[in-house]
Protein backbone atom coordinates (compact mmCIF):
# COMPACT_ATOMS: atom_id res chain seq x y z
CA UNK A 1 0.00 0.00 0.00
CA UNK A 2 2.78 2.31 1.02
CA UNK A 3 3.81 2.01 -2.89
CA UNK A 4 0.48 3.14 -4.04
CA UNK A 5 0.40 6.08 -1.09
CA UNK A 6 3.52 7.72 -2.51
CA UNK A 7 2.07 7.54 -6.19
CA UNK A 8 -1.24 9.57 -5.15
CA UNK A 9 1.39 12.05 -3.37
CA UNK A 10 1.73 13.15 -7.07
CA UNK A 11 -1.71 14.32 -7.19
CA UNK A 12 -1.47 17.91 -7.78
CA UNK A 13 -3.95 20.96 -8.89
CA UNK A 14 -3.57 20.36 -12.77
CA UNK A 15 -4.40 16.50 -12.16
CA UNK A 16 -7.06 17.28 -10.34
CA UNK A 17 -8.59 19.84 -12.34
CA UNK A 18 -8.10 17.45 -15.66
CA UNK A 19 -9.47 15.49 -14.05
CA UNK A 20 -12.68 17.18 -13.37
CA UNK A 21 -12.93 18.22 -16.46
CA UNK A 22 -13.04 14.28 -17.53
CA UNK A 23 -15.67 13.01 -14.38
CA UNK A 24 -16.33 15.64 -12.10
CA UNK A 25 -20.10 16.84 -11.75
CA UNK A 26 -21.72 20.06 -10.38
CA UNK A 27 -24.94 19.95 -9.81
CA UNK A 28 -27.59 21.35 -8.04
CA UNK A 29 -31.07 19.10 -6.85
CA UNK A 30 -34.12 19.84 -5.36
CA UNK A 31 -36.00 18.34 -3.11
CA UNK A 32 -39.77 19.23 -1.75
CA UNK A 33 -39.10 20.48 1.88
CA UNK A 34 -42.20 21.39 4.05
CA UNK A 35 -40.18 23.36 6.35
CA UNK A 36 -38.37 25.79 4.01
CA UNK A 37 -40.06 28.73 3.53
CA UNK A 38 -41.16 27.89 -0.05
CA UNK A 39 -41.63 24.47 0.41
CA UNK A 40 -38.44 23.71 -1.94
CA UNK A 41 -34.78 23.05 -0.82
CA UNK A 42 -31.53 23.38 -3.47
CA UNK A 43 -28.93 21.26 -3.12
CA UNK A 44 -25.75 21.89 -4.65
CA UNK A 45 -23.29 19.01 -4.68
CA UNK A 46 -19.64 18.78 -5.96
CA UNK A 47 -18.89 14.81 -6.67
CA UNK A 48 -16.24 12.53 -8.71
CA UNK A 49 -17.18 9.06 -9.60
CA UNK A 50 -15.08 5.70 -9.82
CA UNK A 51 -15.57 1.89 -9.92
CA UNK A 52 -14.11 0.42 -6.86
CA UNK A 53 -10.73 -0.45 -8.34
CA UNK A 54 -9.55 3.34 -7.95
CA UNK A 55 -11.37 4.34 -4.70
CA UNK A 56 -8.03 5.29 -3.24
CA UNK A 57 -8.37 8.33 -5.43
CA UNK A 58 -11.67 9.35 -4.60
CA UNK A 59 -9.40 9.01 -1.08
CA UNK A 60 -6.90 11.50 -2.59
CA UNK A 61 -8.84 14.04 -3.73
CA UNK A 62 -10.64 14.09 -0.31
CA UNK A 63 -7.57 14.56 1.51
CA UNK A 64 -6.36 17.38 -0.96
CA UNK A 65 -9.70 19.62 -1.18
CA UNK A 66 -10.28 18.73 2.95
CA UNK A 67 -13.52 18.35 2.56
CA UNK A 68 -16.45 15.84 1.53
CA UNK A 69 -17.60 12.20 1.88
CA UNK A 70 -17.28 8.74 -0.22
CA UNK A 71 -20.21 7.33 -0.29
CA UNK A 72 -21.43 3.78 -2.43
CA UNK A 73 -23.78 4.75 -5.12
CA UNK A 74 -26.14 1.19 -5.81
CA UNK A 75 -27.72 2.82 -9.35
CA UNK A 76 -23.84 2.57 -10.96
CA UNK A 77 -21.68 0.91 -8.81
CA UNK A 78 -19.46 3.53 -8.46
CA UNK A 79 -18.13 5.03 -5.56
CA UNK A 80 -18.74 8.79 -5.17
CA UNK A 81 -16.32 11.36 -4.17
CA UNK A 82 -19.21 14.38 -2.75
CA UNK A 83 -19.21 17.64 -1.47
CA UNK A 84 -22.86 18.83 -0.26
CA UNK A 85 -21.78 20.86 2.64
CA UNK A 86 -22.44 24.61 1.60
CA UNK A 87 -19.76 26.00 4.08
CA UNK A 88 -17.00 23.22 2.40
CA UNK A 89 -18.28 23.93 -1.22
CA UNK A 90 -17.17 27.94 -0.60
CA UNK A 91 -14.26 27.44 1.72
CA UNK A 92 -12.59 24.41 -0.55
CA UNK A 93 -14.36 23.71 -3.64
CA UNK A 94 -14.62 26.95 -5.33
CA UNK A 95 -11.87 28.68 -4.47
CA UNK A 96 -9.79 25.86 -5.72
CA UNK A 97 -11.63 26.16 -9.23
CA UNK A 98 -11.33 29.63 -9.56
CA UNK A 99 -7.33 29.56 -9.04
CA UNK A 100 -7.23 26.15 -11.48
CA UNK A 101 -9.67 26.73 -14.11
CA UNK A 102 -11.61 23.80 -16.16
CA UNK A 103 -10.76 23.75 -19.76
CA UNK A 104 -13.57 22.33 -21.31
CA UNK A 105 -17.34 23.63 -21.58
CA UNK A 106 -17.83 22.27 -18.09
CA UNK A 107 -16.31 25.62 -16.82
CA UNK A 108 -19.87 27.56 -18.01
CA UNK A 109 -21.46 24.57 -15.19
CA UNK A 110 -18.94 25.65 -12.66
CA UNK A 111 -19.76 29.31 -13.63
CA UNK A 112 -23.49 28.88 -12.48
CA UNK A 113 -22.66 26.80 -9.89
CA UNK A 114 -20.74 29.06 -8.15
CA UNK A 115 -23.41 31.22 -8.88
CA UNK A 116 -26.50 29.41 -6.69
CA UNK A 117 -23.68 28.76 -4.39
CA UNK A 118 -23.54 32.31 -3.49
CA UNK A 119 -27.29 33.13 -3.88
CA UNK A 120 -28.06 30.46 -1.42
CA UNK A 121 -25.60 31.95 0.65
CA UNK A 122 -27.02 35.57 0.59
CA UNK A 123 -30.30 33.70 1.64
CA UNK A 124 -31.56 34.49 -2.05
CA UNK A 125 -33.32 30.64 -1.91
CA UNK A 126 -35.79 31.55 0.45
CA UNK A 127 -37.81 34.05 -1.54
CA UNK A 128 -39.94 33.42 -5.05
CA UNK A 129 -37.17 35.78 -7.60
CA UNK A 130 -34.48 34.11 -5.76
CA UNK A 131 -35.05 30.65 -6.31
CA UNK A 132 -36.64 31.24 -9.70
CA UNK A 133 -33.14 32.04 -10.58
CA UNK A 134 -31.39 29.30 -9.06
CA UNK A 135 -33.78 26.67 -10.32
CA UNK A 136 -33.02 28.93 -14.47
CA UNK A 137 -29.01 28.29 -13.33
CA UNK A 138 -29.57 24.48 -11.94
CA UNK A 139 -31.37 23.55 -15.36
CA UNK A 140 -29.04 25.64 -17.77
CA UNK A 141 -26.30 22.87 -16.49
CA UNK A 142 -25.33 20.01 -18.11
CA UNK A 143 -24.52 16.65 -16.36
CA UNK A 144 -27.09 16.98 -13.69
CA UNK A 145 -28.51 13.24 -14.56
CA UNK A 146 -32.60 11.94 -14.14
CA UNK A 147 -34.56 14.74 -12.55
CA UNK A 148 -37.32 14.60 -10.06
CA UNK A 149 -39.19 17.38 -11.14
CA UNK A 150 -39.22 19.45 -14.86
CA UNK A 151 -38.29 22.72 -14.17
CA UNK A 152 -41.88 23.60 -14.68
CA UNK A 153 -43.30 22.12 -12.21
CA UNK A 154 -40.82 23.05 -9.61
CA UNK A 155 -41.53 26.95 -10.70
CA UNK A 156 -44.92 26.55 -10.58
CA UNK A 157 -44.99 24.76 -7.27
CA UNK A 158 -43.37 27.61 -5.22
CA UNK A 159 -44.36 30.56 -7.73
CA UNK A 160 -48.38 29.57 -6.63
CA UNK A 161 -47.39 30.43 -2.91
CA UNK A 162 -46.76 34.06 -4.34
CA UNK A 163 -50.64 34.40 -5.08
CA UNK B 1 -12.30 32.85 -30.07
CA UNK B 2 -8.57 34.53 -28.76
CA UNK B 3 -9.43 34.52 -25.28
CA UNK B 4 -10.06 31.16 -25.14
CA UNK B 5 -6.73 30.11 -27.12
CA UNK B 6 -4.69 32.27 -24.23
CA UNK B 7 -7.06 29.46 -21.53
CA UNK B 8 -5.88 26.62 -23.42
CA UNK B 9 -2.27 27.40 -23.47
CA UNK B 10 -3.01 26.91 -19.70
CA UNK B 11 -2.96 22.87 -20.60
CA UNK B 12 -0.48 21.48 -18.85
CA UNK B 13 1.22 17.31 -18.76
CA UNK B 14 -0.26 17.30 -15.27
CA UNK B 15 -3.87 18.23 -16.50
CA UNK B 16 -3.54 16.27 -19.77
CA UNK B 17 -2.82 12.96 -17.64
CA UNK B 18 -5.92 13.96 -15.21
CA UNK B 19 -8.39 14.12 -17.96
CA UNK B 20 -7.36 10.96 -19.74
CA UNK B 21 -7.83 9.55 -16.22
CA UNK B 22 -10.81 10.79 -16.30
CA UNK B 23 -12.23 10.24 -19.71
CA UNK B 24 -9.43 8.66 -21.75
CA UNK B 25 -9.68 5.21 -23.20
CA UNK B 26 -6.82 2.87 -24.47
CA UNK B 27 -7.96 -0.04 -26.30
CA UNK B 28 -7.28 -2.63 -29.02
CA UNK B 29 -9.97 -3.59 -32.18
CA UNK B 30 -9.21 -6.70 -33.80
CA UNK B 31 -10.32 -6.84 -37.22
CA UNK B 32 -9.94 -9.64 -40.33
CA UNK B 33 -7.93 -8.60 -42.82
CA UNK B 34 -6.85 -11.43 -45.34
CA UNK B 35 -4.04 -9.79 -46.16
CA UNK B 36 -2.65 -10.47 -42.60
CA UNK B 37 -0.70 -13.71 -42.38
CA UNK B 38 -2.72 -15.22 -39.77
CA UNK B 39 -5.75 -12.83 -40.99
CA UNK B 40 -6.56 -10.88 -38.27
CA UNK B 41 -5.28 -7.47 -37.54
CA UNK B 42 -4.82 -5.76 -34.08
CA UNK B 43 -5.54 -2.19 -33.69
CA UNK B 44 -4.07 -0.55 -30.77
CA UNK B 45 -5.99 3.28 -30.41
CA UNK B 46 -5.51 5.80 -27.67
CA UNK B 47 -8.86 8.50 -27.61
CA UNK B 48 -10.84 11.25 -25.97
CA UNK B 49 -13.91 11.87 -26.05
CA UNK B 50 -16.09 15.04 -25.74
CA UNK B 51 -19.17 16.22 -26.81
CA UNK B 52 -18.76 19.43 -29.94
CA UNK B 53 -18.82 22.53 -27.14
CA UNK B 54 -15.83 21.42 -25.73
CA UNK B 55 -14.07 20.55 -29.32
CA UNK B 56 -11.45 22.88 -28.72
CA UNK B 57 -9.78 21.34 -26.14
CA UNK B 58 -9.21 17.86 -28.25
CA UNK B 59 -7.63 20.50 -30.72
CA UNK B 60 -5.55 21.41 -27.86
CA UNK B 61 -4.93 17.92 -26.92
CA UNK B 62 -3.61 17.06 -30.23
CA UNK B 63 -1.40 20.17 -30.67
CA UNK B 64 0.16 19.55 -27.02
CA UNK B 65 0.90 15.96 -28.15
CA UNK B 66 0.97 16.90 -31.68
CA UNK B 67 -0.32 13.56 -33.30
CA UNK B 68 -3.75 12.04 -34.01
CA UNK B 69 -6.91 13.06 -35.29
CA UNK B 70 -10.37 13.91 -34.44
CA UNK B 71 -13.77 13.11 -35.58
CA UNK B 72 -17.04 13.00 -35.31
CA UNK B 73 -18.52 9.56 -33.62
CA UNK B 74 -21.69 9.17 -35.38
CA UNK B 75 -23.00 6.27 -32.79
CA UNK B 76 -22.62 8.59 -29.79
CA UNK B 77 -22.77 11.96 -31.18
CA UNK B 78 -19.24 13.08 -29.45
CA UNK B 79 -16.11 14.02 -30.98
CA UNK B 80 -12.99 12.21 -30.80
CA UNK B 81 -9.61 12.75 -30.81
CA UNK B 82 -7.63 9.50 -31.62
CA UNK B 83 -3.81 8.55 -31.87
CA UNK B 84 -4.09 4.89 -34.32
CA UNK B 85 -0.56 5.10 -35.90
CA UNK B 86 1.29 2.68 -34.23
CA UNK B 87 4.35 5.16 -34.81
CA UNK B 88 3.01 8.25 -33.16
CA UNK B 89 1.83 5.93 -30.27
CA UNK B 90 5.40 4.89 -29.67
CA UNK B 91 7.11 8.43 -30.30
CA UNK B 92 4.60 10.65 -28.46
CA UNK B 93 1.47 8.77 -26.58
CA UNK B 94 3.91 6.06 -24.50
CA UNK B 95 6.35 8.15 -23.67
CA UNK B 96 3.93 10.77 -22.55
CA UNK B 97 2.43 8.64 -19.68
CA UNK B 98 5.66 6.78 -18.78
CA UNK B 99 6.74 9.82 -17.38
CA UNK B 100 3.36 11.39 -16.61
CA UNK B 101 1.52 8.15 -14.30
CA UNK B 102 -1.53 7.96 -14.57
CA UNK B 103 -3.19 7.68 -11.13
CA UNK B 104 -6.36 5.82 -11.13
CA UNK B 105 -6.54 2.10 -12.35
CA UNK B 106 -6.37 3.07 -16.12
CA UNK B 107 -2.94 2.68 -15.38
CA UNK B 108 -3.01 -1.09 -15.79
CA UNK B 109 -5.03 -0.71 -18.80
CA UNK B 110 -1.84 1.54 -20.46
CA UNK B 111 0.66 -1.08 -18.94
CA UNK B 112 -1.24 -3.79 -21.30
CA UNK B 113 -1.91 -1.39 -24.25
CA UNK B 114 2.10 -0.27 -24.23
CA UNK B 115 2.75 -3.97 -24.24
CA UNK B 116 1.04 -4.90 -26.87
CA UNK B 117 2.13 -2.01 -28.80
CA UNK B 118 5.94 -3.58 -28.06
CA UNK B 119 4.54 -6.94 -29.12
CA UNK B 120 3.44 -5.46 -32.83
CA UNK B 121 6.25 -3.43 -33.27
CA UNK B 122 8.27 -6.41 -32.43
CA UNK B 123 6.20 -8.36 -35.40
CA UNK B 124 4.46 -10.23 -32.63
CA UNK B 125 1.71 -10.35 -34.29
CA UNK B 126 2.56 -11.99 -36.89
CA UNK B 127 2.61 -15.51 -35.24
CA UNK B 128 0.32 -17.41 -33.17
CA UNK B 129 1.98 -17.26 -29.89
CA UNK B 130 2.36 -13.88 -29.82
CA UNK B 131 -0.75 -12.63 -31.03
CA UNK B 132 -2.43 -14.64 -28.80
CA UNK B 133 -0.81 -12.64 -26.08
CA UNK B 134 -2.33 -9.48 -27.62
CA UNK B 135 -5.19 -10.84 -27.52
CA UNK B 136 -5.25 -12.12 -24.55
CA UNK B 137 -3.85 -8.60 -23.29
CA UNK B 138 -6.61 -6.35 -25.15
CA UNK B 139 -9.06 -8.33 -23.46
CA UNK B 140 -8.17 -7.72 -20.04
CA UNK B 141 -8.19 -4.16 -20.52
CA UNK B 142 -10.91 -2.19 -19.14
CA UNK B 143 -12.92 0.39 -21.25
CA UNK B 144 -12.69 -1.28 -24.42
CA UNK B 145 -16.50 -0.95 -25.76
CA UNK B 146 -18.65 -3.50 -27.85
CA UNK B 147 -16.21 -5.87 -29.34
CA UNK B 148 -17.43 -7.52 -33.00
CA UNK B 149 -15.51 -10.71 -31.73
CA UNK B 150 -15.33 -12.66 -28.15
CA UNK B 151 -12.01 -13.61 -27.64
CA UNK B 152 -12.35 -17.37 -27.78
CA UNK B 153 -14.13 -16.55 -31.29
CA UNK B 154 -10.69 -14.74 -32.18
CA UNK B 155 -8.55 -16.86 -30.77
CA UNK B 156 -10.05 -20.35 -32.64
CA UNK B 157 -10.29 -18.44 -35.24
CA UNK B 158 -6.23 -17.47 -36.30
CA UNK B 159 -5.18 -20.78 -33.87
CA UNK B 160 -7.12 -23.00 -36.23
CA UNK B 161 -4.58 -22.60 -38.81
CA UNK B 162 -1.94 -23.92 -36.89
CA UNK B 163 -3.37 -27.12 -37.64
Amino acid sequence: MSAKKTEFNDLNAYWLVGFVDGEGCFSVSFNRKPSMVLGIEARPSFSVSQKSHSYEVLESIQNYLGCGGIRFSKSDGTYKFEVRSLAQLRANVLPFFLTYRLLTNKRHDFEKFEEVCDLIAGGQHLNVAGLSKIVELAYAMNGSGKRKYSKEELLKFFNKLKL
